[in-house]
């Protein structure tokens, strides 16, 4: 498996393109990706029940497994705009799919952005035709600048790797930045891939991958109304269909390091973050009790305040493990900051003041729980709380 | 019934005082509470399963619902502090105990601050001494003052109300600010009346009220390790004991609108708030439906910072709502910012930009939720988030 530097068109037979048609003030904000053959494709909902038009619209068209292209707005949601809402997503997917000489069923629709207002078509007309014509091998960063909204840079990963002695490349871009949180927030994540695999397959993939990547990492705690992570499998690399278990679980493997790197970037660049934290529990009785505990913590406000104050507040992390309500012992928690052991039995242990504080002072800082009471183990990802933060979300306007 | 401007002291029999002894670096940091005779107890503990040393005390303490006095630090959580952490509460008690002439099982322990570090003995002794030397009538703000950690300022209520043609008096006192989420956080409230009712009844009665208040409240969506609401009813307003519907119907309506007047405090005082924020939830299917949809849209930071920023962003309100997992449709939610309709069936509406702009500088916002869909309703208290909260919590040295 071999990391690339590339992004959603690394694989085979996509193309892509991102550009500016005005729904934003400045910036590029209308993505298209295009796939030559239609392609298997999964994908993976908001859990809020207040759905924006697009989230209905896609989860229809993805209902037959089988998706060709996929086109995406930021600056607006379409999140609460009733029957004129669903008729613009609706309409979004049609304009493309006329230009691409497709059917509408096709393509899916995603959007980001304020909530509450409708999209301006007499815009966005004219902007998926000229993405259309832009459709580029070297369009990725375009696309995945074209769907970011408070974020700061654009998110993009790609990897190959060998399946029946064949190259297959996976490639992706996401956005994320506010309203992340496990269980999907104001979240996009594309990924495509020249694997040949059945839909049923990919979306087990898909559904693995997403528990321990997109699911497991949080900025702020709340969860949007417009999150999707889809995949798109157009089976260009090669004859060979993935369906043994040994194949399978290379994939898996590949979209596991990929969803993950993807996912990573998101807190990485959290609204007014200046750390990312990385948060492993250990010796958990369940892997979902796990997963739970390491959330918590990296959701937990006084934590992410304390580690932007470069403060080792391992107290706060005990006090968050202890609010999820699942089975710990106080008295056998054991945490470490890197290498620092800063907690013993529950208690503090005498850790050194100087590494700490070098420690503390780092754009990554990996904590390490061991709660000492099974096997199964997690990681969290998620970012420090700034006065930035709450400044971006004061005054991203309604 | 009638709000009266006293504090936890204003019921007959009960005493106070509010000492420093060097816990903190400055200010009260010893509280004492004293009732001439033994008081019927009742109390909610919190539900972090990581739980400071002196609830397990105070748990144990309760637990024949007889009390006498109350000790209270602040500067330190003597959590997370092991055998000698148990040992030093359960000393806290003893030494209060000895001062007052009463059993240590009289004694309940409270402690508010930072976790990890074990108290210093040597000051707490001598402190108790002093506080119990100078308990008083009028001891019930120095007392409030010495439970505050990040708190600006002490957070007292009293009211009278007449039982069986008597007077019948309740007060209390409050601390919160910084991790304050519903199911108990760092907050304690204490709470006395003369009434003369049995310890069951009176836990009965407390449970309801801190449904309707304590738990009503958030300032930042984090559980704490210390937290405890406790009320002592010493019976010496009258010799008529509260047993029939009619008396304790009075003595509930009165206790509730003690524990809400307490509890809206907090949030008032939140940690860097410059907004109370006031939740209305109607028309829900059921009571806790109504109350998990309040708690979470006054928890959802995006809502929080939006407040600050003076920005009536109704659609995170939508977003916040359909997070929790309830019951919801979102075509029949309306949403009011005081007088101001923002959103009808999910939708927006036409506000007056004037008029939402004066309601979005108000101290203190009024917003009501109406999902048309059943009967049933909760409010919750919360408040705004501000780049000081981030700084306060920054800064909260370990």
């Amino acid at each position: 498996m071999e990391k690339i530097r590339r992004g959603i068109t690394a694989a085979k037979g996509f193309r892509a393109s991102g550009i500016s048609c005005g729904i934003k003030e400045e910036g590029l904000d209308l993505a298209l990706l295009y796939s030559d053959v239609q392609a298997a494709a999964a994908a993976v909902f908001t859990a809020n029940k207040v759905k924006a038009a697009p989230v209905l619209i896609s989860q229809q068209h993805i209902e037959n497994g089988r998706i060709q292209a996929i086109v995406a707005n930021s600056g607006m949601a379409n999140c609460c705009t009733g029957e004129q809402g669903l008729k613009r997503a609706a309409l979004m997917a049609e304009l493309t799919a006329v230009k691409l000489n497709i059917a509408p069923e096709s393509v899916l629709v995603a959007s980001t952005g304020k909530i509450g207002s409708q999209l301006p078509m007499e815009k966005i007309g004219p902007g998926i035709k000229e993405a259309a014509a832009n459709l580029s091998r070297d369009g990725g960063k375009d696309a995945a600048r074209a769907i970011m909204t408070t974020d700061t840079r654009p998110k993009e990963a790609a990897l190959e790797v060998e399946l029946f002695g064949q190259k297959v490349t996976l490639g992706g871009m996401a956005k994320g930045a506010g309203m992340i949180h496990p269980k999907m927030a104001t979240m996009l994540a594309f990924i495509t891939t020249d694997a040949l695999i059945s839909p049923l397959l990919l979306k087990k993939a898909l559904l693995h991958s997403v528990e321990q990547s997109f699911n497991m990492i949080t900025v702020d705690g709340d969860m949007s109304t417009n999150d999707m992570v889809v995949i798109l499998a157009n089976g260009l690399a090669g004859e060979e269909i993935i369906f043994g278990s040994r194949e399978f679980d290379l994939f898996q493997a590949a979209l596991d390091e990929l969803a993950i790197d993807l996912a990573r970037q998101i807190p990485a660049d959290g609204e007014g973050a200046t750390k990312l934290l990385e948060i492993k529990v250990k010796g958990a009785l369940t892997e979902e009790a796990a997963r739970r505990f390491a959330r918590e913590v990296v959701r937990y406000t006084e934590v992410k305040a304390a580690f932007y104050g470069a403060d080792p507040n391992w107290g706060r992390i005990m006090a968050a493990l202890g609010q999820t309500g699942q089975e710990i012992d106080p008295e056998k928690v054991d945490i470490y900051f890197e290498d620092q052991l800063m907690a013993k039995g529950g208690c503090k242990a005498p850790f050194d003041p100087i590494r700490i504080g070098t420690i503390m002072k780092q754009k990554e800082i990996k904590v390490e729980i061991n709660l000492n009471l099974g096997q199964a183990k997690a990681t969290a990802w998620g970012c420090d709380l700034s006065p930035e933060y709450v400044q971006i979300n004061a005054h991203y306007r309604t």
